[in-house]
């Protein structure tokens, strides 16, 4: 059932809206205005109880005004129809640079003050409203975490589409009310979020009602929508699917009334076609994708603003973008000009005498949840349940020794994902461009299907499309991001797996995320939500098809530059660690979670319950790996994170026991990158007698890791013995199509490895010059062998620790003596 | 004059193409085919003169299929036409994986032999080109670099039509033929590629004809723009502005020659259209947008291979993807499909006895430059000219003393462009979302306009909008990196100036970018082309209007995982040395330069010849700001990089100078980032006796940083002294808006700054216990004053060293005498 109590979408009667109704719209348009003019100008004289003069007005004047008062007019019509359908309706303000509409409306609904004792409904509390906006200590000046009734943060452009398709899905009951800016319709996710719709599913998914609003201007420019033929935006609405239903008004004074009719009757029209369709979509007689209507609404840009301001046009014009009056404090005439604008809206007929808003005005809300702002869609935490999942050690593979048994990891988690999947049917989904398949978590179409509504051909019957499914796929990463990100605000949970190269086209996007996460979790009415889950396979050291342009490990970099309290980095090194760390990951909240993991068959090296104390602990010791003398610290730390990075250093590990079988070797795998960092710097960190207690405080430690070496280093710049700790990763060293060529080219191969192991331990330099030498004849064989053949020699391909040592089954897995487990993390 | 000498447009009048035309569009067509399937598979046999075997068959089989044989099918009649019609053509391959097509095409007109010793025409040079593809030692499986006629990297998807139209800016009489995908129609970017042609001059610019290839397919999945109605489809490119052409077949064992007909003359009827368009605009009688052609090929995926394989459909399906038949070598009777296949194509009425390709199939290719793998403007470093640069020390600001004067740099630097732009009218543009003006760079309108071709109002008058100008600027950070890399790769000049956060919104097109430099480098025949500038203003400090989401100096530590050659790192911190940074990049050639520089009005501390002495070093010490003795190693050293880090720099070392007179202490401001790495990681790298010279081997160093703090740390992690090195930066804290209050919510603060010096240098915790609580009390009084007044503190946002200290004139700038100037970097 939905917040609002709506079990179905009616379809009501088409009558021209009352005057009184008009009136009322007006009225609370008029409030909004008010009451944003106010937010972004006034300190003091809130309700213009006196005449305005300098002191009244910020020394400092910042926010948007221009996209203002048309979110402030929708945002009017959506509460009428609300009340009259009874729907469930969430709000996304893709022109989110207009915050102080969006904060006026939930003060003028109610819903601000309950959630913030310190903005009451009364004179003071319209100061404190007006004061706190854009102001040291106070809100920020666009839709944020802080605003009610937000799940869209409206300092980046581009996403809003996105994010009212992913809360429409499973919400068959929830209209989301997108308002597109004409400005954002220009970047290119907003351009491909209108074929969103070909991936709804109208029975099962709720409805998303794009409103494209022209006001014609971005900062200095006009925008291209606002500025092609009518015909042309309507075919290309047309073109994207739509139903396009063109409003336009306010233009040289017109009386808002009549756009206020020409819009509320477009509105009824539009959510009758609605309702009609919902209708045959319920009774699951829909077999075609629905042509959804959407509404071009035209009005001027900042409009009621100033015509004129110092014989410049103001409104309708770019220049109320952000603060027309710019002056308003400084120049005695604009200070005028700024209460005239002001009381244009007539603030005695919108205020009582305590400063509360009129009860006639407020009427226009619905009440409780039913009012856009207070929406618990808004705050999915507040809808969230947790997960129900199978227990992962069912899924694990057999390890009969390290090494001794082969897997594709990812498709191993494809098989623990399909009975997630199966026992949460309605709340978690898949993200993916086109690579669910590719990234071999194919078990999962044992259960589902991908969703698709554009046209199913009797050919897709074998490829898994169908009109619902919990695979949702296109290939657009953005499209995929945004999606899983308003899936998740809406309180569900979800993963999103792609190339890791390529996860870099959301850099900016998942800043915003991380942003978004870790202001809400100083926000004591939002509750906590799902972790952004990301599968990243097809990885840097495997893009034997694709080559250099394909090969990038910077994600990790990127996302660790966020607040250390939202992200987390594993790499899970084989099939059982993966199923570990992803169960993990499904349980927690309001994390971003990075996990890099191969798709390629690949030794497993842990059994499950080795994997599980590997993994609680983050890094460990792997002691059957190494020949450590038992009385003393070990004269080198050969260390690893990643996959193919612990093959490469265990098969280093494997030459020096065979070669140098006096050196004392230890060997450390890192699944969870962040216990590197300092306790002080990240929650996962060591401290530093822990990290010492692995990695020594004065041995050379060779560190193979996944991504750009240089982040292992300032992960660890804080630690002991870090001079003397050498990394090999990814040094982005061209192109080339088999795995250990691959390894080669960046020195991080075996070696390698050895080379630096004899450089960096003193005094093997001048007793082992000629394994020394060896090793570079084998890396000149090596490379010669797959120029000559074209793949990698059978002994190095083939290569693994069960063919070099049979260790006793008790004694092997992961130690880590003096680490205490990662409890904090392995709770949530 | 263009490459093929083609100086218009001609019209010719419409004949259906004769049987011969048909015979060799299918000849080229199965030659390219062959060449291609021939890549993908054979090591041997490259002509089949003897029957297939195993051992003529690739052990690892890679690349893409699919879209091969459509990418070979529109290069032909494209071969066609510029021979009929002398015309200059580039081809933009958007489904750059279809790699072999590309080089069968340059192949087979002779480029890839001319550039390539090692792969003559002949039966050795087809054997070598085979054997290469995809193969350890030889070239990617996408189109690269290393492809003649490529300027398209065609690893990452959604950027051909945003290359396409840079690459048409200024090339009035280039035809760039740009096919797309229908999977990278799908992404964001190419989704608002198309409104590109809202930004073309039809009469100055070239013509991009867009050719939209609907294979069906994308890796797993059906795409979305095959599976809408067709008139849906086609309305929107009526909606993107176009008139399309449709084109289908090939489908159920059509005749492809049938095909060829009907594509040849919608090609046909298509360069009339563009020739009728084109003749009016030449004549400056076109006053509106025209509706410029572009044509939809359907055809199926995969064309000409296996229908089936092991009961599975092939051709017209997902799984030709990449390589059908992937048992091809094991199996006998996927060798001989194989076989069976590749002779589908008559190789022996396609290469004659020696190999070579036969006379009457080659002829199809025009000759010389005119050849599209031969095109001069694919190989943009061939038609560079250096810029005429006005001399940038005409626009120094004076600077009486340091901080005795105020300008905003970035208009300063826009008085410079200004004059780059009159100097420059045909190949220097710059590019931007909406923020030339915003960034202040608006001097530039004092001689030019923002080039715009949709609807011109005469609200617009005042705007500076036209149909030609040197500035672009649509809402769409893809667009405005994807038009500049175009117009870079094609010979010309241009920067991009954006905000600094959101320019991680093309963090993946940048990665392209440079790893296309730095493969670029090492290809002989390919000419250094023009740096890649970025302006980033509206940096992370200084979001006073827009806040946490606005706030993001990470780009720098992306681009710094880029090679150390290609990557360039500037921090000017007054206006003459972002004068001064700026000259020297647009001097640059294959270079990726970022530009961080302030817009807001801020202090002047260099005079110009101290600035060009200064950048030149790239980092030095401001004498007149320390108070060392000249005896001894300072006890204290206070760097900085960037406007405001510097700024509070200063400010800390007046409070020092006034309340710790006997600590020595110098100051140190870094211009050029990559000074700080090691000579041995970056070519600008300081010897380890420069860095010492400057930052001293054991003191500590207080380093003020404008970004995220930990990528000194990494730059740095090698040198003496690292332990003692303590870093003040962006930590991502929170939401402000007031300058003095951002810097104190990142503890990057002059007050901050002190309490540092007091921890870090030995002894005085406690001799300064007072000052060190004076300065805390003094962090609580600013934000005290700024909560109450809305505002920093006058004496806090007012102050400057002006007040502080009035130093000789003769013994100011910066110095650091044991550092050798940049010489590399200046000549360039």
């Amino acid at each position: 059932m939905s917040a609002s109590g709506a079990l179905s979408w009616p379809s009501i009667e088409l009558t021209e809206p009352s005057p009184p109704t008009l009136e009322a719209l007006n009225a609370w348009w008029r409030a909004a205005n008010y009451l944003s003019v106010g937010q972004i100008y006034l300190l003091d004289n809130p309700l213009l109880r006196e005449p305005l003069t300098r002191d009244h007005i910020k020394p400092r004047l910042l926010g948007h005004w221009g996209t203002t008062p048309g979110l402030n007019f929708i945002y009017a019509h959506l509460n009428r129809v609300i009340r009259e359908r009874a729907l469930d309706v969430l709000f996304v303000a893709g022109p989110g640079h207009g915050g102080p509409g969006m904060v006026a409306n939930a003060y003028l609904d109610g819903t601000y003050s309950e959630v913030y004792d310190a903005i009451p409904r009364s004179e003071d509390g319209v100061r404190a409203l007006f004061r706190q906006f854009s102001f040291p200590g106070g809100i920020p000046s666009h839709v944020a975490p802080e605003t009610p009734g937000s799940i869209h943060e409206g300092g980046e452009l581009g996403y809003s589409l996105s994010h009212a398709y992913g809360a429409a899905f499973d919400n068959p009951n929830l209209l989301v009310a997108a308002v597109v800016g004409d400005g954002e319709a220009e970047t290119g996710p907003l351009a491909t979020g209108w074929h969103s719709n070909k991936f709804l599913d109208p029975q099962h998914d709720g409805v998303v009602l794009p409103i494209l609003h022209l006001n014609g201007y971005k900062i200095a420019n006009p925008s291209v929508l606002a500025r092609i033929p009518e015909e042309e935006l309507l075919q290309l609405m047309r073109g994207y699917g739509h139903t396009p239903y063109l409003v336009s008004g306010g233009f040289d004074g017109e009386d808002p009334l009549e756009v206020h009719r020409r819009f509320a009757h477009t509105l009824d029209q539009v959510l009758n076609q609605i309702a009609q369709i919902k209708a045959v979509a319920a009774s699951g007689a829909l077999d075609t994708r629905p042509a959804w209507p959407m509404i071009v609404l035209r009005t001027p840009k900042g409009w009621t603003c100033p015509k004129v301001i110092d014989g410049h046009p103001a409104e309708d014009n770019w220049r109320s973008h952000q603060v027309p009056l710019r002056d308003a404090r400084d120049t005695l005439a604009h200070t005028q000009l700024l209460e005239h604008w002001m009381r244009s809206y007539r603030p005695e007929e919108l205020f009582d005498e305590s400063g509360s808003i009129r009860a006639s005005v407020a009427a226009l809300a619905p009440e409780g949840d039913a009012r856009m702002s207070a929406n618990p869609v808004a705050n999915g935490g507040l809808l969230r349940r947790d997960l129900v999942l199978p227990d992962f050690r069912d899924y694990a593979v057999d390890v009969p020794s390290p090494g001794g048994s082969v897997s594709e990891a990812t498709r191993v988690l494809g098989t623990w994902l399909r009975d997630v999947i199966a026992a949460n049917p309605k709340d978690f989904r898949i993200f993916g461009p086109d690579e669910t398949a590719s990234n071999r978590l194919d078990a999962v179409f044992e259960v589902t299907d991908k969703q698709w509504n554009a046209a199913l051909w009797p050919i897709d019957d074998d490829n898994h499309l169908a009109r619902a499914g919990r695979v949702v796929e296109m290939l657009s990463e953005h499209q995929c991001q945004g999606w899983l990100e308003g899936y998740l605000l809406t309180g569900r949970h979800g993963v999103f797996n792609s190339y890791e190269a390529f996860v870099h086209i959301v850099d900016s996007m998942i800043n915003q995320h991380a942003k978004w996460l870790k202001t809400a979790k100083g926000i004591p009415w939002r509750r906590p939500i799902s972790s952004l889950n990301y599968l990243l396979s097809s990885h840097v050291w495997r893009q034997d098809h694709n080559g250099l342009s394909h090969q990038d490990p910077g994600f990790i970099d990127h996302v660790v530059n966020k607040k250390a309290d939202v992200v987390r980095v594993y790499l899970p090194f084989d099939a059982n660690t993966l199923l570990s760390t992803y169960d993990h990951c499904l349980r927690s909240v309001d994390y971003v979670n990075v996990v890099v993991a191969g798709k390629q068959p690949a030794p497993n090296w842990l059994t499950m319950s080795e994997a599980i104390e590997h993994c609680t602990r983050g890094l460990g010791i792997l002691e059957w790996a190494g020949n450590e003398r038992t009385d003393q610290e070990p004269d080198v730390v050969l260390a690893a994170a990643g996959d193919v990075p612990t093959l490469e250093v265990l098969a280093a590990a494997a030459i020096i026991r065979e070669r140098m079988p006096r050196l004392s070797v230890r060997v450390v795998n890192v699944v969870d990158l962040m216990r590197l960092q300092s306790e002080g710097e990240h929650p996962h960190g060591l401290s530093d007698r822990e990290y010492d207690a692995v990695f020594t405080e004065d041995r050379p430690v060779i560190f193979a890791y996944h991504g750009y070496p240089w982040l292992i280093h300032r992960l660890t710049y804080r630690r002991h013995g870090h001079d003397n700790l050498h990394v090999r990763g990814y040094i982005e060293e061209g192109t080339t199509t088999t795995p250990f060529d691959m390894v080669m080219m960046n020195d991080m191969d075996r070696f390698h490895l050895v080379i630096d192991v004899i450089d960096r331990v003193p005094g093997l330099a001048s007793t082992h010059a000629v394994l020394r030498q060896e090793m570079q004849d084998a890396r000149l064989r090596a490379r010669a062998y797959t120029r000559a053949h074209g793949e990698d020699a059978p002994e190095i391909a083939g290569w693994t620790w069960s063919s070099v040592a049979t260790p006793n089954d008790r004694d092997r897995g992961s130690s880590a003596p003096s680490i205490e487990p990662e409890h904090h993390d392995q709770k949530e």
